[in-house]
């Protein structure tokens, strides 16, 4: 009855959409997999006496007790980036689960409405914008805007939520307005919590950060027959905006710029690409610097397009400004807890999302990997129940 | 009775495989759109009176006659590249079907057995082999490393020959003993007969021709939370690889290099890559330009890798000296064809493996566009039916 219960729960997901080719978790916002990890929350969630419905974005709310305002709120996303680990998302939500558990164990009662949500397309690995299940919710995103994202097979996000029976999304005013506060457990991903030799810390910011997708359009041709001088080849241009954007980073102090999804198109091995799209993701201090490094890339990118008699673009397909947490709230659940540290992350989270709107905390648990998005990404075992406890007591204080 | 009967051919399987996505088509060995070429091909051969088989690789043979030794063979494939264009590999079928029902009209009887072939996986789109059926044929690939090939979702050729009813893949001498001479007719897949302003030409030669698997292993991160100095990314040597293919291939006058394939693994927009597949094709006048090429590619890569914290390893996937067609049949070809030209090629053909085994020759059709492996690759309807004409012309003189 200690943190005994989230490892139990871990445990019956860890066969859930393993990824054999890439290691680790593939679990994309209803796929089979997300959609199997859906179907076990609702299933645990109603053994533990909760009422559990989804809103009209397709997040999924689990209510202890009525529904309504000022609700104490935790939870996270089930949803991972392809290969992922087996604990971002989901700690957060076993988390939830066990640490109601025992609470309920114990005879607590909240004072408050208290719910455990689980978010939709947190990662933005299928329709490319990260924490969209919040984004909507609070309104950081219009429904039009959102109906046109696809996925890889082209189908639009509006279709896939059709099928999944949510016609309606858009901004959820009576949901985000229920929310009194909300506090995100989630498993570090960085090495912070090695260094400060400590199981959990409460968070304090998030790095800026955006996402630009860049489009490279040349001459699709044969990689045997067009000789040298005729070719309009994007994969140059592409190439040397992976490297432009190390290049910016590491001009940039503290920030971090990265290209690790790039897809040539068609993609054969014995043709000259037609176009080519890559995407930079951006992380930095200040919204200057994450300007600079955008733009930066973006130059590099036409230069080597020109020499190449190719077009270049650089789309913005999001952008958040740096999100501090509620330093009261920050401060309140650290004393709780003992006077555990604060950290910041470089990671997007809905907490950061939902932070524009309501007071939010975010409680992180140590990952002795100190990697992140890949399959050695993990709690250990310790961190894990110390996380649980962490958030009981949090929710004793708070609910 | 011309060429029309190509044109009605052509058209009859312009919707087949289509490639929404990528433009073109995607036909690739034993899926959907190539099987169904396959059963459109058996069904108009049984209409020519033909008598069809597949060999023991998947190669298609419509004997007109008797099967039997010293035979007229003519044919291409059916497959394509991703995305490519719609006569590259159709055109020497369809011209080939329309060539026997020209001559079947006009009271033709071939004095030699004579038969049409259709060529498995001649591209490598899917088993990354270019000219697979071939080569399996002719003993230029082993059934046990074919066994091995697998395709982007993991399957193997062994169990999709299994599937497929082949079993018992692997060198077919009696098929290859029965082939007296073959002529493959192809849509030009460069500006050659543009330059010249003539619609066909005679095949002199076939470029040196080299696949190389780039391999780079890093170390999986999250692209917001890894600081820049803290990174092992293997998209830094990857895309120093594309930067060095074309500096090579510009270092040796003739050649061709290029990376139209690369792939991070896991691909995600906020994940630092763990690994990167690349393929680099070579293409040059001699195999000391091939090595030299691939020695200054990997050396490039290496560096990078070395300075990135990677590993990178470089892996031979197929290779094939300079291909020279049979002088005599060459000249004896284009002599009855009224002294067309003459054209080498960089591409490679099922006519190129075959070479190696029996008097062999190419018939290129004219491409308006110039481009190929692309949607926009295709031959003019003067010049195919100049095409069909040519094979016509040529079917009398040497069968």
């Amino acid at each position: 009855m200690t943190g005994s219960g989230a490892l139990t729960l871990l445990r019956e997901i860890e066969d859930v959409g393993r990824d054999p080719r890439r290691g680790g978790y593939s679990r994309h916002v209803f796929d089979d997999a997300e959609r199997t990890l859906r179907d076990w929350f609702v299933e645990r969630a109603l053994r533990l006496g909760l009422a559990v419905s989804p809103d009209r974005n397709g997040n999924l709310w689990a209510w202890w007790g009525e529904p309504g305002p000022d609700a104490f709120v935790t939870g996270s996303h089930l949803d991972s980036v392809p290969g992922g680990g087996a604990h971002d998302g989901p700690l957060g939500v076993v988390s939830a689960l066990a640490a109601v558990e025992q609470l309920q164990a114990t005879g607590f009662t909240p004072t408050k409405p208290f719910a455990i949500v689980v978010f939709a397309e947190e990662e933005g690995s299928r329709f490319g914008i990260a924490c969209l299940g919040s984004r909507l919710l609070s309104g950081a995103i219009s429904a039009d805007r959102a109906a046109g994202l696809t996925d890889a097979q082209g189908r639009s996000f509006g279709d896939v939520s059709r099928d999944a029976a949510l016609p309606e999304f858009g901004p959820d005013a009576d949901a985000l307005a229920r929310i009194g506060v909300f506090v995100e457990l989630h498993v570090e991903q960085g090495k912070g919590l090695i260094d400060l030799d400590a199981p959990v810390a409460v968070g304090s910011t998030i790095l800026e950060h955006g996402r630009w997708r860049i489009d490279v359009r040349g001459r699709g041709n044969h990689a045997g027959t067009t000789a040298i001088g005729d070719r309009r080849d994007p994969m140059l241009p592409a190439a040397a905006a992976v490297l432009a954007a190390r290049q910016a980073a590491a001009r940039h102090l503290g920030s971090r710029a990265t290209i690790g999804r790039l897809e040539p198109v068609p993609g054969g091995t014995n043709v000259i690409a037609s176009r080519v799209s890559a995407w930079l993701d951006v992380r930095a201090d200040s919204e200057q610097d994450t300007r600079d490094i955008v733009a930066e890339v973006a130059a590099a990118v036409a230069d080597a397009a020109a020499d190449e008699g190719c077009e270049s673009a650089v789309v913005e397909e999001s952008y958040s400004g740096e999100v501090r947490f509620d330093p009261q709230l920050r401060d309140r659940i650290a004393a709780t807890l003992g006077g555990v540290p604060t950290l910041p992350t470089g990671a997007g989270h809905d907490a950061g999302v939902l932070a524009a709107h309501v007071p939010t905390a975010m409680l992180f648990v140590r990952n002795p990997s100190g990697v992140s998005h890949a399959p050695d990404e993990g709690a250990d075992d310790a961190a894990i129940e110390a996380g649980v406890g962490a958030l009981v007591r949090t929710i004793e204080e708070l609910a």
